[in-house]
């Protein structure tokens, strides 16, 4: 079992794939809780070439190319020898976090994103939660945290709302795959409803 | 006018490079001499992912989607601006190396290699030049130079030997753009070959 969390900074998410991790883990199961740009290594060092600096450090196609070899990486090092040993696997971002950012809010680059998807990846999760919130209460919570990984914060709130409403299509897109969760109220409530999805 | 020069680790193609750049400024050319993985600064900071390290530490594939990515930064922030201001480009490697390091030595990925170049690059110099050496002799002064930037190198002469294989292929493969040029004798010797093929 392959299962992402999807959505926006600050949406909750990574809470989200922690207590559902936990929450797995109580129930007997051997769970990788793990996230991207990251999660093996060598993605983790590609992960400080995206996450830091100006947010126009690169261009959309070259961030498609780097989150596509963190992708590679973590799949081939991490997410497949999991899932092969018969662990379940939650990560914090995959695929479709490409599909949202650099297919549809910042490059009209979908079709590139496709693409490369097809050629380098080809695997989705068995199921993907995406949690829904305010871009500006998001935004706001981004800040609070704090930490030099904010550039894709800096592009600003008209840019959150737009990748908002790309994660909102996705679950119109793949609705075998992406269910689209209620992030208001406290962690424990959204996870309520993450179970219940489940 | 698009020059690159490619060859083996220690043929001698870096010096050639620097050689060819000068030649042509002193003919009064404006030149820009660059090189890869590297040639603009994001793609330097991708270059320190590939060639430092140990030899297994991208898969590949990985490999190829670490490279498209500062080739597709060089690309469009050094190379084509200088084109486009009319100015020389004289490059130390491009997308040949990609075609015989991860597409024929390393991983049998041609068909990968050209999907991805087709895809993300798609430009080609007007004229490539192969210095062909030897692959004992250029591995013994890749090794007397020294240095960390040896993860290549460090793959053994049979690997160099396939390499060297590959590049001299290319020049049957794009007769119409690669020249063969002998690497033996002094650096002179050897830019006078390139000048007269050029």
């Amino acid at each position: 079992m392959f299962i992402s969390f999807e959505g926006i900074d600050g949406c909750g998410k990574s809470t989200q794939a922690r207590l559902l991790a936990e929450s797995l883990r109580t129930d007997g199961r051997d769970v990788l809780l793990t996230r991207e740009p990251g999660g093996s290594p060598g993605a983790e060092e590609i992960r400080r070439l995206l996450v830091e600096g100006a947010g126009e450090r690169w261009s959309p196609e070259t961030e498609c190319l780097l989150f596509t070899a963190a992708r590679r990486d973590h799949l081939e090092r991490a997410i497949r020898p999991a899932l092969a040993e018969g662990r379940v696997v939650v990560t914090d971002r995959f695929a479709d976090s490409t599909r949202v950012y650099q297919g549809a809010a910042r490059g009209d680059l979908r079709g590139l994103v496709d693409d490369l998807h097809r050629l380098m990846i080809a695997v989705e999760p068995d199921r993907t939660f995406v949690i829904d919130i305010d871009p500006a209460t998001a935004l706001a919570r981004g800040a609070a945290r704090g930490g030099s990984e904010d550039r894709f914060e800096s592009l600003g709130l008209g840019f959150q709302q737009r990748l908002a409403d790309g994660f909102r299509a996705l679950a119109g897109e793949y609705p075998g795959r992406v269910r689209l969760i209620d992030g208001s109220g406290t962690p424990d409530e959204v996870a309520l409803r993450v179970r219940a999805a489940l």
